[in-house]
């Protein structure tokens, strides 16, 4: 197939790269099963893919909460940010608790936050325009599709685009139990069918986005949204401050 | 107009096509403010892109509950669910009833379901696969996000691709309020960028889509997953049925 | 049984009601695992608490969309209403699908806004206040918690009151898999942790609030709200109308 | 004060106490519009009700991630989690960040999973069993609903009770715009009128389970569950421990 084979040639020196923001409560060393289910995954984008995994596990830096893209005061926060930047793929890994991603995902949410002020001159868009993004999901017991959506929403908000499936999750039945590397997740089928199935469709449209970036251009998008919007609540508010 | 005419020069044939699922909980003829913004879309959609539009007010149907494609005795899912193949854009609109999506929009994602075995005979993938989704909602106040994250969670995993900012929504501040047509919301600045980012993406991403059509192959997917999950409850579950 | 009788003894004729609104989206007489978690909840308000158990599968009855207590033209819901308005005890019970609440489940909810019209005249109070609420979740896999949550979030809004641990629910592990009844869920301990702490804490908060009805003025409450907020968009609004 | 002096006389010395936890992301000195909004709830509790108002700005304290009641190396949850217990109302308050409670909200949450090892020794209720919960929310947009619906939810499987209409939020409409503080919140209709409902119905469940502790005991609940389970996965894994 021509567009294939096209994709090929130019890709050569186009290696892609994943990076997972393991978003755990735990601070290494100890066991993060989220970081279980991200190296199973891992391995089929390494070895199936040839793309490259990098891993943040982001509990065991200083991430003070706060909106702008640096906090100062030792924020290890731009380091992060750095690396998301130089990615094709972000997968946001989280547990569950109580039904909602861990306070460590959601101040990485709150943090990107930050990119929406850093738009491109030329075009506005934000940062993670042009990446893929995914989300992984790991609990004891439920939840899996909340926070997945949770997590794709946000992502999708910053600028990433959405594959079809995806998400991948692993959680046992109603209530306490074993996490995923004691009950043996890694042998679970439909977590290895998610799993899968995320890593074909986030590498297919890392693919095509690295070679057919998006033509929008937030900055004209502004001034047409701004002109049929006078007298706006926000437009006023706006240009007060 | 020069922006549609260079699309139509470069594109070709490749008329784009955007269905809206209009899941007002009111009958026709009654007002939808729902549908007032699916309007105000489809002009930047038809005007400044040359994409088709087409409405389906799914309240007006006869749509009754299942997870099968087509329920017998009436059922008039079988008609949209065929605009729904047609169309390369699906954008679902809803207003927002006490935070969620509405009753009619639930539905039409129950009624989804039976997508799921409808998977392409070579690939595996089902139909909505290379399809691009995004959300529009409208309530008098509260829910857009909540409402949109739920929409586009649905649309990825039944297939379709979810661009950046792929959700616009019109809400008024807390508590009873005008509604979108009767609070002039398309003078709304915010409403108005979203919505122009909305069109700007999906309509990039759908030609895109158009023209490089993903390749995962859902069969060898599974293939595979079974393969590595022998032992696996669902493994056993599906052999016992 | 000793507890029993004493409940009767102290107090009198306060035989308490509990109502199931079985929210499945599938017909009689077709299995609803839903319907099967409810029976088992049921015993035990019947056998350890002498609680009257009643049920309501909404999807055999005719309920249009609609905001109205009654849309006319054959609607089943005022029927339903009537029951919900005798009921000491409402228990939203529904299926998970695409991990929301059943469609089934949101249309109750969207007619249920009709009682926010039907305030009691001396103290406002809608017809659910002093009712107890409760949810009951189930699905092959995934989606218990934010059911849950849903449901109870739209219950004390329409003035029920929801006691610790007000939710029971069965889920089996991630993906496809049996249905409650067909995985045995009735030997499942968390399930009958949460199904029995619903039963004891909604029976105490029932007969506690059959004693000492809330005292609550929402008349009053409005009055002193419209005082402290003049000017306010809403207060413009509501005179406009 | 004549209602304040009412309730000492009939309630003795039973003087309430709200504890409202500012889940702000913005450490003090900043404002905090979350605090605004607990500000303007707490004078109705104080001047109408007589009600001890105390408020812990969470994200000024070192709380760091963890589930259990003691993280020790200087954790200050040990004294949050103290006056959480000698309070009889808890409110938690949150801003919205990306249509979620704040990561420090979520943060709390993760931290209360500890009080379910603390469950009394007589009859295992939990610490918050016999207090009432509420929420609060501010966010300069959207989000309102699912805020509430989260934290009401956490606090009702933490033991509290959730009594009618038992949130107040402020937000503005659609996208950016001024915050509580900034936009007059306090003249608005719709949050005074939940502000209102929420104390009186708060304070009206607070002293009757003041008076009327649940019976409820959870040892014999668990020992039911437990002899109806025999054979459920969660017995073998708990055996297994």
């Amino acid at each position: 197939m021509i567009i294939y084979a096209e994709i090929l040639n130019t890709r050569d020196t186009m290696v892609l790269k994943t990076l997972f923001l393991n978003c755990t409560i735990k601070k290494s060393p100890k066991v993060s099963h989220t970081r279980g289910l991200c190296d199973d995954i891992a391995k089929v984008y390494e070895k199936e893919h040839g793309v490259q995994c990098d891993f943040v596990r982001v509990v065991d830096y200083t991430v003070p909460s706060g909106l702008k893209s640096d906090m100062g005061d030792g924020d290890e926060w731009p380091m992060i940010l750095k690396k998301i930047k130089k990615s094709d793929i972000i997968i946001v890994g989280t547990p569950i608790w109580i039904g909602n991603i861990s306070s460590v995902a959601q101040r990485v949410f709150e943090r990107l936050e930050g990119t929406y002020s850093e738009g491109n001159k030329g075009n506005g868009q934000y940062p993670l325009y042009n990446k893929v993004g995914g989300a992984v999901v790991t609990g004891t017991e439920d939840g899996g599709h909340f926070c997945a959506k949770t997590i794709n929403f946000c992502l999708y908000r910053f600028g990433c685009t959405i594959p079809p499936g995806a998400d991948c999750y692993w959680v046992g039945p109603a209530g306490p139990g074993p996490s995923y590397l004691d009950a043996e997740g890694s042998k679970h089928l439909y977590t290895n069918r998610t799993k899968r199935t995320l890593v074909e469709n986030t590498v297919f449209m890392a693919n095509l986005l690295k070679k057919n970036k998006i033509t929008t251009n937030l900055l004209e998008v502004e001034e047409k949204a701004v002109a049929e919007s006078r007298g706006s609540n926000e437009v006023e508010w706006r240009s007060l401050k």
